[in-house]
């Protein structure tokens, strides 16, 4: 398993697992290479907090006000400190499978990075430009929820049509698996407490609103993509899997490493002016893909380089009057950062001067092959981190 | 109310109803000016069936074999050949309440109609082209799901940025309530039967996973949008609102009224190669703005107009791997036909040559005003139709 050092006392993640003697997913936290089900922890708390352990996502545990989700993280710690607690309850985290941890009904992946804007952008058109708006606010579009899958789910290369490569653009169009697969290292909120219809969350609120974080992988099929985005974005390149990784880390164990953004290059309007300071957060991210069982580190980058931050994505999604609700997944785009070896997805090398990254094995990493495994990770700091969101490319059988 | 002639025998739709008696919303159906509660009606059927009447929506119902719901239909229509079954339970439509049919989860927005997407480009760009992959399968974006309201909610005028009208194309930046509200007629394919992750629904089987269809208004902010869709696609222009008639008029009830769809213009590839020849159905369609009292037809369009049908947009949902589950909604798209009276938003008379309509009072309609109140309707024929979808737009106060 690893990644012990990302679940210490100081982080008290959930997720959702089954296994150890729970037959049935239920909401559990994890402390080094341990998982404890919350349930079985006989916490002293509210029983409003109490009954959402027994649920199979955390969508009500993640609902729950600010106030009530800090007294049970402390409460947890306080249980977690006591050997006895932690030896009988504690399984190895390798005997228990985890599962989605939230039930998303809405996925807005945005675009928080103008580095991999203006990468993309040079990769696709050959101009190196930032679109009209992205300085203005995060743009974004919206991703597809039923397909958002848990680390360790296999994602199946998809079926699409394309600008055939034998061909100009629009001389022949293809049909057939994707021929250029891609991921894209994300992070993304999960959204707690919801919002209503017709009044916009405030950026000063924004935190009350934000469960926690995790890492997401936004497979891309970059040939489906380029030809179905003109005019109305990515679509079909996109949606069919999304994964996830299984613990949600809270703002509250964030908080240790909140850290101020970028400075913004354009006065933004009043709804994004946000009087915290220390908005984002210092998490280290990596990518790492394995062919034929040899792992090379592709690229690592750093969630503080985003130009947005999650409090600017909840003021975005919701200036218009969109609610957001419980499990609603807001994604940041790429994370990508300046030069190679910082840029979050293969696309970015496609730009004139790109340079594929090399795999160990001396192969240069120009698509993603069936069988390769690609792995993010990220790490906040002493004792917090994601572990890691993973999956397999797997070939398509049709 | 209105609209009896919509709801004979031949039409028997499903909707979500609360009133006359029903405290809690519950599935019922509608009979000319009658309403009438599934669970009223001691319909001798399958159990499996009758335990969806007690669901706050249609989507146990909806999610039904197919051969199960013709078995209800027919049992239905059978009990409300009774005359006295009809005075015994019929309640008065104006005195029940209608709710959102279905929870959706996905609403993706698909662009059916190659009319609207020429007109759409003359208004935005001054050239009339079809984006690339239009004619080689229906092109469309993630649409929000969390901000679907039934007929009758008001919606009120998002706000967000937009080019400032003062100043040239990126000189200025406005921020505000929406200066172009539009309203966009199309019709939503409703799922029934769900489809698995990784396995694409074959076209010949898409009827048996679409439930049915109801009108659907995808309010837009014109003006957000143009500054927010390069490259993503439209979001906030768009996810403050959309609205669906309450009525889901099923596809067995339009069957009588199913016909071609216009010619392929290029050679579709396999898996949109459709067996059924009369593919789409033939519904006259109509838009009506009330301002200060006074209703005025501005639009007049026909469902069978458009070049993608719904079994196409199953067909391309699914093509990619992603799976669709009960409730999503499945839009077609701004429903237009060629020439003015026939647009079925107002963002098309923003072409070079276009002339606004003209409101009874002879005001031009070049974008809704406060207090307007847009009506949708279609009808199929004799007996049966979609009643109406309409909503209100209310002043942003904030």
């Amino acid at each position: 398993m690893g990644y012990a050092e990302h679940f210490s006392l100081a982080n008290i993640p959930y997720g959702i697992a089954s296994g150890g003697g729970h037959a049935k997913p239920a909401p559990a936290t994890r402390l080094e290479d341990n998982i404890f089900f919350l349930a079985d922890l006989d916490l002293q708390i509210d029983p409003e907090i109490k009954q959402t352990f027994s649920q199979p996502t955390l969508n009500a545990l993640a609902a729950l006000p600010k106030s009530k989700l800090r007294e049970l993280r402390t409460t947890i710690q306080t249980a977690l400190r006591d050997p006895a607690t932690v030896s009988t309850h504690g399984i190895p985290a390798d005997q228990v499978r985890t599962h989605l941890p939230v039930v998303a009904r809405g996925f807005t992946d945005f675009s928080c990075s103008t580095e991999h804007l203006q990468n993309a952008s040079e990769a696709m058109t050959g101009a190196r430009s930032l679109p009209p708006a992205a300085l203005h606010y995060p743009i974004g579009y919206g991703g597809r929820a039923s397909s958002v899958v848990v680390s360790g789910t296999p994602i199946v290369r998809p079926l699409g049509q394309y600008y055939s490569p034998d061909k100009g653009h629009g001389e022949g169009i293809g049909f057939g698996p994707s021929q250029a697969m891609d991921y894209e290292l994300e992070m993304a909120a999960i959204i707690g407490r919801p919002s209503r219809l017709g009044e916009p969350v405030a950026i000063g609120d924004a935190d009350e609103h934000i469960f926690g974080v995790v890492l997401l992988n936004d497979w891309s099929a970059r040939d489906l993509q380029k030809f179905e985005m003109t005019p109305l974005g990515p679509l079909n390149g996109k949606s069919f899997g999304t994964t996830i990784s299984p613990w949600v880390v809270t703002l509250e164990a964030l908080e240790a490493f909140a850290c101020e953004p970028p400075p913004k290059e354009v006065e933004v309007k009043s709804y994004l002016r946000d009087e915290k300071a220390r908005s984002t957060y210092d998490v280290e991210l990596e990518v790492e893909v394995v062919r034929g069982g040899t792992a090379t580190r592709v690229c690592t980058a750093r969630q503080r380089w985003m130009y947005w931050t999650f409090r600017d994505l909840v003021a975005q999604q919701t200036v218009n009057g969109c609610n957001i609700e419980t499990g609603d997944l807001l994604g940041t785009g790429t994370v990508s950062g300046i030069g190679e070896g910082h840029y979050g997805c293969l696309m970015e090398y496609k730009k004139a001067d790109g340079v594929a990254p090399k795999l160990e094995g001396g192969e240069e990493l120009v698509w993603l092959q069936d069988g390769d495994e690609v792995s993010f990770s990220g790490y906040a700091g002493p004792g917090v981190g994601f572990g890691e969101c993973v999956g397999v490319l797997k070939p398509n059988l049709a």
